[in-house]
């Protein structure tokens, strides 16, 4: 799935508010009407991405009694979800596939456009930010990050549950005035990715130092942390299994 | 100037719908109470975008009793217009200059997403066409176009004014499935771009021929060429002076 989350209150379904799976749900009952038996089936997705994130590479499941060709349901849907939302491919599933389940990792990519002035058409997908931003200390920071960590720095679990997660890739690149922040974990916290992110402008900003990001995370401690950047710069881009 | 025009009803004020130009002299208004002697100066265009049309390079004036920096001018503009519209760039003018009748050529350039499927995050500043584009046809085509020539086939003037326009550039290129259409004019006839990026694209598709084009451009047969493209491709990228 590909979407422009602008206008979403995130990709989990909640009522009275316009979310991806709302929309993909409605889109796919109107289509599979009277083949689903009853009650129109639940989308499960890989990765509920917050308010506001867009993705390029979500991956949902749903069960379905469609008879046809997946071409000719992939563009029924398409027909029907609103343009800020798109099946970009879909495929019969293995038995026993569970988009969210199943999926062994999953990245996201955080954009920084580094400039001093407004600039409308990119903002849309990143988060500016004035002033100088290192790239190698935020490097260097990221790389204490990588590996199995107590992320408890970086975001609330569900209640009750571990804050332990395993991060399989976290690096930042220069393109000219886009900065962007490749990350690849099996799972994330709430709000982890932006989280992540701010401080590690910090460190870029050199208000903090690589050391101090690193005391952070291995103290667990979420008061020194920064809060989470805006989410028009994240994308959730692929979903491994 | 740069915006993202998806929002709004083109470039030109009119009440009780958002303009580009109503936001800048909204804003405008507010800076300069009370140094502009009385009414708010009105803002003037190089460009009349039409609705859903985006800038990258518009260029305004407007007159201002202003007394501190261009700088500060600009920080105080960009901080109260709407996040989709940006000043870039404000410097003071020389005397007796005219962002529209000063202007010797504006410069457009139309996205076209060539693929099959829709792109959410691409769809929105670009047009998707899918099936085969021949650019090199596409490129023939719009070599008959270049020069000063009566347009009357791809647009229509304000009533009684002449439709011959010069054309100084107007190719395309193709980059992965990004097509464009870059066009440098001394003006324009309403939806001039749009149409003839429709009916170029007739010809890329192989329903026209380029000879085609050409008798079409030199009888200005607007009954023969194709209704404009959606504006979302369309970008005003520079104004020359």
């Amino acid at each position: 799935m590909e979407y422009d989350g602008s206008d979403y209150h995130g990709f989990q379904i909640q009522p009275g508010t316009p979310t991806i799976q709302g929309a993909l749900e409605v889109a796919l009952a109107e289509i599979t009407q009277g083949c689903d038996e009853g009650a129109p089936g639940r989308v499960v997705g890989a990765g509920r991405t917050d308010a506001g994130v867009h993705a390029v590479g979500q991956v949902i499941h749903f069960d379905s009694l469609w008879s046809r060709s997946t071409v000719e349901l992939q563009r029924a849907v398409n027909a029907l979800l609103p343009l800020d939302i798109a099946v970009r491919d879909l495929a019969v599933a293995p038995d026993g596939f569970h988009a969210r389940y199943s999926a062994s990792s999953r990245q996201y990519v955080y954009s920084v456009l580094n400039q001093e002035e407004r600039s409308p058409l990119r903002e849309r997908y990143s988060y500016r930010v004035s002033g100088e931003t290192d790239i190698a200390a935020m490097n260097k920071a990221a790389s204490y990050a990588i590996g199995t960590h107590d992320f408890a720095a970086f975001g609330q679990p569900p209640s009750g549950s571990i804050t332990v997660r395993t991060l399989y890739r976290a690096d930042w690149t220069r393109e000219g005035d886009v900065v962007e922040f490749v990350v690849v974990a099996n799972a994330y916290l709430r709000k982890m990715v932006r989280r992540l992110v701010g401080t590690l402008l910090w460190v870029g900003q050199g208000t903090m130092s690589s050391k101090e990001f690193e005391d952070i995370l291995l103290k667990g401690d979420i008061g020194r942390s920064a809060p989470s950047v805006p989410p028009c710069g994240l994308c959730l881009t692929r979903v491994n299994y």
